[in-house]
Parts: structure tokens; C-alpha cells; sequence
């Protein structure tokens, strides 16, 4: 696979950055990841709009236009010799000479081969452990999953999959996909405090064909009240979260209306770009 | 300058990292950073004990041993041919194979010129504006630092050096340094939801001697009836802070308190290890 990096394209293995990178030494980055259906990538214009809005968070110039961007991402799909691939953004801060200013922003997108789908994981459901904490400018895609990272052996420990963030009494999200529960026909998801991910758009804008729909704040007092519940992210799809922590949700068994919701995401992504 | 990485000891424009590194990546990554008096790294216990401690919570294996690491030291002070130098450390999850999953930590150990000390900031005082905000897990001191960068250009255009961080009716904590107030001959300070910093350490123990020390939650609403304040930290050394916003402390002017704790660390610093 190959990677762009300031103005380059080069094998992965060849791309490295300086010890000065405020990406490195301060977490001052901005993460995102996309992927190719049929060639084509899915959502970009979305992914692409997120993107530029969270470097003007940062005071990041974004040293590309989109067209630019287009066609490296053309040119890395071509060099991968594969039907699809996902696309990881990294855009740092970039070298500094006193380890705070920012000079000029390091920009790479790596070129890699399609996430390992967790196809089980949709088939069973997934298990979540509940984790009080808020992220800080959750609107903001930054590189910062210390979490994700840091409690990686205690989730497979208790087999979950994921941890769910709640904070004075609301849920937000999980460490990198949204959040949704099924009470009755009423589908609920958080409105504040979350990343507003794309696959979250496209699948509210499914949803809202068939059931009520409530983007508002999630009580932590509704996870009891939920018949179904499910993350959805650009790796995950929708995938039904079957327990909380020690709570089952419903039957304990993935929902009706979450399977359907999937269905037709699957479908459309499978029919994406043709 | 040189830097030690992963083993080898270079010239800190050779050194690099791969793209895959979770420092850069997911910034999971420890930061730290203290320096030599008369050739004698100062508190080297003490920093290296925060080191170990922070290691732990992120489940990071620090690769080599406190008397191992300080024969590095030796080497990078040597090679720099200063009489004093400072050191960098960044510890983060290394090179990961699927972007998530730690194998081996990457260490770094730079050697860098001394900071400027802002010897104008000693004498006149800063300002500092106030920031609602409480760092996650406080006392890990990881490479995190989104804030300080991300305003950088708010702080210059109304004449600030720093943020003052404060939460739910708390302070806590400058950016990178710890934050004191002087009521009378009281001394206050945040208990929880600081680092606990080196310097900070230092300068309570100096003040016990002549002041009542304080250590507990410091409340927004006494910063109105502090007569004097101050930051420490490895590079600000004991800094009168003498605005918080458009609040003027005391009369404007460094107190008479702060610069005899100011006189007292210089006093000790200038013959440590002598």
C-alpha cells in the first residue's frame, strides 16, 4: 500500500515523520477514515466537509482542494491493485521549532486494505461496558482515542467490544461510532456532545422513512427502557449492541428493526456508485 | 543535539517515526520534560517516578531501567557539549499493525538548549485567561496539549501567556504549569484534578516553611480575593501571575510573597548539585 505525505507519494514502509511533529508531541492532529463501495468513495463530499470544518477547529490549513485530494486518492487507489480500500487522514500540526507554534500543517493519507468487518459481530450483537466520560470538542475528529487504547484488556477481559460514554446523566457515544436505541417504533439518538458521523446521517436519513425519529439528549435512565440498540460507524455499518455493561438489551438478541436497518445500509452500499 | 530512540543514540534531525506509531496516530503517548543544574538533572527522582507511575496507567512497559536511563542522559548532555541541557521524553504505544493494538512502546529521549526562561515574565508578571476546562485523567502527563496550541493566536491578540483552567467552581491547573494564590499569608492550591508537578513539589515545601499552606479545592470565586498568584513549573520556575482575565490580583504587581518563594527556588537551583 501507499501513503501521500506533503506533496509524495511512497510505499507505507518509507513514509516516517520527524520527532518535532506536533502530532506526535502534543496530540495536536486531526483522524479520519473512509473507504471506497465499488471503487467509488462513499460519502466523500460528507467526509471531506467534516474534515475541512475540523481544521478550521484546529486553525489548520488544509493544503489541498478537494479536487486535489480526489485524485490522489485515485492514484493511491489505483497503486493498491485492489476492488476497494479504505483511506486514513492524518493532518498534524505539522514540525515545530519550539514544540507549540505551528508552522505548516503535515498532511498524510494512507491507502489501506479494507477493515476486517466483524460480519459476527453483526450476526450476534456486540457487548458495551458503560464509561463515564464526555469527549473533549466531540465534534472534532482529533486524534485522541486514549481510552479506546488504554482499556483495551479490560473490554476483552469482560468481553465487550466497545466502551459507552455517559456523562451527567446522558449518552453520548461509543469511542469512535454513534449510538442509537429502538423504544417501540421510536428510534433515539444523541443530538450534542457526539461526532456526527456520516454513516449516522445516512442511516437517520433510512430510519426516518419507516419510524419516529428523536435526535436529542439520550437519558442514561433510558438504556433500561430499550427494546433494541445499535452503533453505527463507517467500519461497523449497523451494528446491534445486544448488553450494556450487566444489562441485557431486549431479548438480548439483535432487533427487528435494527437487522432492517442494516439491511438496507448493506443494501445501498453494496449498490454504491453503479 | 542528539536524541535517543528505541535503542540507538542519533542526531535528533535523523530521528523519525513510522506512520503507523499510536502517538501519532491515536495520540496514546507520554510526554515529560525537566532539565540540568550545573550539569545535574534536577528532581531526576522524582521525574522519573511520574514517568513510571503515568506508564502504568496507559499500561505502556517503560523499556529500560532508571539507572539505564540515566546513562543516556549522561551521553546526550555529554554529546550536546552545553553545560546544561533539558530533556524531552515521549513514551507512546508504538508501531501498531492494525492502528489500535499496542505491541512494543516507542521511547524517545531528546536532548534540547535550555528553554527561554522569559525573565520579563519573572519581573512584570503575566496574564492568564480563564478556560473551562478539566484534563482527562489529570495526572497523566500525555501528550495532549490541544488547548494550549489550538489558542495559541487568542492568548497573543489579548496579551495572555497562558490558560487558567477551571471546572464546576474549581481551578486546577495552568496548560503546563500549576496554579497558587496568596491570601495573606495563606498559601492555596489545587488538590485534584492537577499534575502533580515537580516544581509545585519544590516550591510547598519552601513554603511551609514560612506560610500556611493550603492543599485543596481552590474555588473560582476566591481568585476575587487573592492578593497574589503564581504558576510553577520546570520552565517558569516560581511566575507572579498578576491578571486572570480582566481581573487585576493585588495591586498588579508581583507580591512580595511570590518573589521571596521566586528567591528562594533560584537560590536553590543555582547550587543544586554543587
Amino acid at each position: 500500500m501507499h501513503c501521500y505525505f506533503n506533496g509524495a507519494i511512497m510505499p507505507v514502509e518509507q513514509a516516517s515523520v520527524n520527532i518535532n511533529d506536533l502530532g506526535l508531541l502534543r496530540g495536536y492532529g486531526l483522524f479520519d477514515y473512509f473507504r471506497t463501495y465499488n471503487g467509488v468513495p462513499f460519502q466523500w463530499d460528507g467526509y471531506w466537509a467534516r474534515f475541512v470544518r475540523s481544521a478550521e477547529v484546529l486553525h489548520l490549513r488544509v493544503p489541498l482542494t478537494q479536487a486535489q485530494t480526489a485524485e490522489i486518492l485515485t492514484e493511491l487507489h489505483r497503486l493498491s491493485g485492489q476492488p476497494d480500500v479504505a483511506f486514513r487522514f492524518v493532518l498534524t500540526g505539522g514540525y515545530s521549532p519550539d514544540s507549540v507554534s505551528v508552522v505548516e500543517p503535515n498532511w498524510l493519507i494512507i491507502a489501506e486494505n479494507l477493515p476486517k468487518d466483524n460480519p459476527e459481530g453483526r450476526v450476534r450483537g456486540i457487548k458495551v461496558l458503560p464509561f463515564e466520560f464526555v469527549r473533549d470538542l466531540p465534534e472534532l475528529k482529533s486524534t485522541n482515542y486514549l481510552h479506546m487504547i488504554r482499556l483495551a484488556a479490560e473490554m476483552k477481559s469482560q468481553g465487550a467490544a466497545d466502551l459507552l460514554y455517559y456523562k451527567d446523566g446522558e449518552v453520548s457515544e461509543l469511542t469512535r461510532s454513534n449510538f442509537f436505541i429502538f423504544k417501540g417504533d421510536t428510534l433515539v439518538t444523541a443530538d450534542k456532545n457526539i461526532l456526527h458521523g456520516i454513516t449516522r446521517k445516512v442511516v437517520l436519513e433510512l430510519a426516518e422513512k419507516e419510524f419516529k425519529v428523536e435526535v436529542r439528549p439520550m437519558l442514561v435512565s433510558e438504556l433500561e427502557e430499550a427494546d433494541e440498540a445499535f452503533t453505527t460507524s463507517t467500519t461497523k455499518w449497523v451494528m446491534p449492541v445486544v448488553q450494556i455493561g450487566r444489562q441485557i438489551v431486549g431479548d438480548g438478541k439483535p432487533g427487528p428493526r435494527t437487522l432492517k436497518l442494516l439491511a438496507q445500509f448493506e443494501a445501498l452500499v453494496n449498490g454504491y456508485g453503479k
